[in-house]
């Protein structure tokens, strides 16, 4: 997952709402696998519990990077329907991992 | 959430085993109390889903303030349980919030 120096991360916190369960988890699953192609696309992770609360987190290379892939245009679509009818909230943060650690991956 | 300038996040992945869930529990919720009452905290968000897989991530003033966190000794007895005990893998990535966006919070 780690570029040669550093790397950064956007931080996609959201809350659910009940509405087209089905028509939700179809277009998160396009999502990933489009991110997946995208330049510079090092990784993602998500969860989301039982209330509905969600963070997904994913890895670029570069600020470059992560602006293509929100102006990259069938991501844009699935922004707005986010946005209109599947999220009561969201927000979204970008940042640059500063260090790492961890065990068992 | 913000403070004057810039900030930092916590993001905090990890996958749980199946053990001693009443224990987690407690000790989780233990963490997000001494958490909260930390020099620099900012806030806190999280979720897990029923594949036991989880993000936490928590917001702070300064590098500093994470590095207290992480040494403060309460926290330091439960993350060697983490260790030792409910975690499967996890990995812990320190970075600095460099933008924000988002509706509904």
């Amino acid at each position: 997952m780690k570029s040669d120096s550093f790397y950064y991360a956007v931080i996609f916190s959201s809350q659910r709402n009940s509405s087209d369960c089905a028509g939700y988890e179809q277009m998160a699953e396009r999502m990933v696998e489009l991110a997946k192609i995208q330049k510079g696309f090092l990784g993602m992770e998500s969860s989301r519990g039982s209330d509905g609360f969600g963070i997904t987190v994913s890895y670029w290379q570069t600020l470059e990077d992560i602006s293509a892939w929100k102006s990259n245009s069938e991501h844009k679509i699935a922004q707005e329907f986010g946005r209109s009818k599947w999220y009561e909230s969201f927000s979204t943060r970008v940042c640059k991992v500063e260090r790492e650690y961890g065990v068992g991956k």
